[in-house]
């Protein structure tokens, strides 16, 4: 019998990253996911995170990792400021609800890991399309992370592939949600809102994204069943 | 009066990035000294990196963070490995006390802090001269590294830059002591063993490469009078 590859899955508990777990799940990936706790200011997406975990056997090797939230500064995530509820903004401006080096921070996590385990594959949500027009949400990112990958650790630079995947990038909102209803993956155990509580805020960035995309294809979320 | 520009600089309270510490000084950049604890076996490190960013008067901004020793195996620096202790090896064969990931890690917690507070040097230790064939230490990673920055945050692509420098990169060790020397950098206080102890064990690569450093400018070295 082939050993399945594997790979470590960035699991935030939201939409995009549950859909990549469908997906690695779907490539008969052997699954390590890994969440990073970066000083949010809600741990409710950490307790979707380990649903989801659950929900594809491999809770026993979910790693959860904290970050020192004094390296972030400046963000409505880490810090008591006003999440944006306006609608989707101005692609030029990046919204307060951007951190500092975040997803190069989550990377070099997984990074770490992923050369620990012998993993071939790192899977990252990132989408570029219906997006709050992070840095570290783009194509160029991506690629420059890979290049660094090429050139950081003893696996790549003796020859063994790291591969990082994301396979969202060139997706609309829409065609993730599809993606994740048509691949079931636990849709109903992800939360994507920037804001803490019982329910989903409805107006952050976040929750209008992820509305759009399932009105888009005319289906109802599971989350909010 | 001008403000100096800030500068993170990796502090691990070796000789390297206590040098590193002293040439930033004497650029006139505002220090903010980071350390991060990865799960070394010992500490006594973290306690020269303290008493390094007190001598530089930056003790209050001095942050240390600690990362998840869980995403790092086979290493004999966070695990129960032996430390080889039988001389500079083979340039191809990289040595167990290599981390997996590490510098990109380490580098990565720079950047969010670097950019939470403007800075616009990141100052790191690497040597790709007298060092332990590290792939994290050469200067295609710092080429990489840089090349990320660009991409990653809001600060860059705003076209304000942030400069990785790693000035060490093409020293010998016996440069590296030198200049540490004629900088007044707080040499006695460093502390470059892989081992914990009282004293240096003198024989794993990190001593060995210490003590030739000095050994060829002919003076003796300072943490060990």
């Amino acid at each position: 019998m082939v050993e399945k590859p594997k790979a470590v899955v960035l699991l935030s508990g939201g939409l995009d990253s549950t859909t990549v777990m469908a997906i690695a799940h779907k490539k008969e990936y052997d699954l390590y996911p890994l969440t990073v706790i970066y000083g949010q200011r809600h741990q409710r997406e950490i307790e979707s995170a380990k649903a989801v975990a659950e929900h594809y056997g491999v809770a026993d090797r979910h790693i959860i990792v904290e970050v020192d939230s004094r390296l972030f500064k400046g963000s409505s995530l880490t810090e008591n400021l006003e999440v944006p509820s306006d609608g989707v903004m101005d692609p030029n401006i990046i919204p307060n609800t951007y951190v500092p080096g975040r997803n190069t921070l989550l990377l070099s996590h997984a990074l770490s890991y992923a050369e620990s385990i012998g993993a071939s594959f790192i899977c990252y949500g990132a989408n570029a399309l219906d997006y709050s027009g992070y840095p570290d949400c783009r194509p160029q990112f991506v690629d420059a992370y890979q290049n660094l990958i090429n050139m950081a650790t003893k696996q790549t630079t003796a020859g063994n592939y790291l591969k990082l995947e994301a396979p969202l990038m060139h997706m609309t909102k829409a065609e993730i949600s599809a993606e994740g209803l048509s691949l079931e993956a636990p849709l109903n155990l992800t939360w994507s809102c920037y804001k803490g509580g019982e329910t989903p805020c409805g107006v952050c960035d976040s929750c209008r994204l992820r509305a759009k995309g399932f009105d888009e294809i005319g289906k109802s979320d599971p989350a909010l069943a």
